[in-house]
């Protein structure tokens, strides 16, 4: 059993866009993210993803709509929706999502990895 | 689409012990809940529970460790585990957990609750 602080975990990586698994949850994931610049548009057809701002802030961009997160706060993107992150300044986020979750997915990226490091 | 700020949700209720889901993630409720004092020793046999401190601290005892949780931190405890959240002060956590899970894992508790309210 482990507690995790996770603005220290943030400090063991700089890669950007490079989840790091630090615990699962059931089926899921726990990972951390370091987010600069803009992503890849993709969804995850059968699984919900939810974001938490560790530090800084990042843009979701939906179809319709940009909501900016804060350190602090959280927003789910429902499976089937398509998103796209961005961040004018690094920002680290925590995620949560089924540990089958593809990262793109399915989408083909440079930075789409196949499977994540723990830390 | 929303994004939720946790330390603001928190400041819309007041009852302690008592979760208020505030999204949904797949199977998974994703709920604030107020701690004060001691709990009731339970564990959910299959399933695993995320706690994330919104605000404050406080102390998950489980048989033969007792690990002090602060904001910003999180532990996950594993299915089947015995454990009892212990908080001196008020602490708000976030906590992810299977929708079926049981609140108290079947033990009776006068703070068991059957349902939870969404805000």
């Amino acid at each position: 059993m482990k507690v995790i602080n996770l603005k220290q975990k943030t400090s063991l990586f700089t890669e950007q866009w490079t989840p790091k698994i630090i615990a699962t949850l059931d089926h899921n994931h726990i990972y951390l993210s370091k987010l600069k610049g803009d992503f890849v548009w993709h969804n995850h057809a059968d699984q919900d993803e939810m974001f938490l701002v560790v530090a800084g802030r990042f843009r979701m961009d939906f179809r319709d709509e940009q909501l900016w997160v804060e350190e602090g706060e959280i927003i789910v993107v429902p499976k089937g929706v398509e998103h796209k992150p961005f961040a004018e300044e690094e920002c680290s986020v925590l995620v949560i999502e089924n540990a089958s979750t593809e990262h793109t997915g399915g989408v083909d990226d440079p930075r789409t990895k196949e499977s994540y490091d723990r830390i």
